[in-house]
């Protein structure tokens, strides 16, 4: 196993900062690594904030399902999937172009997640921890005002990054299902019942929580994740942020 | 500068590779780099097929704005956004959830993206190229028919792999946009009609293009990239996608 493979393996997310400012050329050495991921055609169908207003950070991790370990975090990403950067230059040169549409803003986050996802990788290597923030989703409206984004934008991602506690680096990382019930060839496969429960099941006993039942994994997460007040907000303020693309 | 951040900027798209197979246990290597990504609560929103079979990915690289050497290229993985599995996880165990709505398929595309990203810099360093197809984003009814992909599915990805040509690692890797145009500090900024044309002269130079037009190079883009068919086609497309969610 290279380096960059064990790396990869060992990553996880990290919440907790030492109080431990990034020097200026770390922190663009893991900007530059988004620049120089993959882009669709080149076209580089996002733009990166640099959050370092604390106000704003503050503002931002209330907005973000009130966590406020955001507004602790170092050093604060956001990677928009932008539509507006281009439009803008077709409409200004004169090329009367059609309204962005659904499949332009999804190449486009596609674009914005690929660019983050290096910095993760990037920030890993120089002993720096992350989080996703999947939250920033929520709350078009306000998010829209505060970060002043126009029509053709959407927040792909919030990433929050620093030097992990002690106690961040020892978490043991999260047990992910087993291969089998996510890759497929060739064809999708859809799982039956007892699959479901054998999945859940094997991954409870990996998190050596033996004693949890499958079902009652599988009914939790549904009440935390799925049907909590977050979830149905960030329903609710995407299909506002979709609305421009239809 | 350290390695993995030295792999990440000579990193460039290959899509020509040597007819040479990918071993087993360097696929599995790759492959395994997906599992590792950091993932949304830890559900691994994604499912991700392998595609073995010879005359599907003759039809898939048909699919994709017939680039044939999609069909060439010695190992293809589609990143599928998925929230069937949960989905159906939830209605098998009786916990009557909601739809899946705009927001968690966005959630899921980021994850499924987040992952394909891990397994190109893992890619990157065993020493094999790839490419991202956004094409699979096309012709949703005949994608989901060859892939058997259920309403709650999105391809948000599809890549290919391969050992990189002589030729092709000689390329030079496209130039990006300079930074003070895709990044700024704490809010959004949208460029003048001046600044678009300077974003592109300057990267014109870069590439060593120096006689052409900013405003060429635009206009050429819009044809090319956004009013050409295979832009209309992922947007007709993807709004089916996106049916299902609303």
């Amino acid at each position: 196993m290279n380096e960059v493979i064990n790396q990869i393996k060992k990553r996880k997310s990290v919440r907790i900062f030492e109080e431990k400012e990034i020097p200026k050329e770390i922190k663009e050495e893991i900007l530059n690594a988004a620049f120089e991921a993959p882009t669709a055609g080149a076209m580089m169908l996002y733009s990166i904030l640099d959050i370092t207003d604390n106000e704003l950070k503050e503002r931002l991790s209330i907005l973000c399902d009130n966590q406020p370990f955001i507004a602790k975090a170092p050093m604060v990403l956001i990677f928009l999937a932008d539509y507006q950067r281009w439009y803008d230059a077709y409409s200004l040169t004169n090329c009367s172009p059609r309204k962005p549409g659904e499949g332009d803003i999804l190449l486009a986050c596609a674009d914005a997640i690929i660019a983050a996802q290096n910095t993760v990788v990037a920030a890993e290597s120089l002993g720096i921890g992350s989080c996703y923030i999947g939250d920033i989703l929520e709350n078009c409206e306000k998010v829209r005002k505060v970060l002043d984004l126009p029509d053709y934008v959407i927040p792909a991602a919030m990433l929050v990054y620093g030097y992990p506690t002690e106690s961040q680096k020892n978490r043991k990382k999260p047990a992910r299902f087993d291969k089998e019930y996510i890759a497929f060839e060739n064809r999708y496969k859809r799982l039956s019942k007892d699959e479901h429960i054998e999945m859940h099941s094997k991954r409870l006993k990996k998190s050596g929580i033996e004693g949890k039942d499958a079902v009652e994994e599988i009914r939790s997460t549904c009440k935390r994740k799925f049907m909590s007040d977050f979830s149905l907000e960030m329903n609710r303020s995407a299909k506002e942020y979709m609305k421009s693309f239809r």
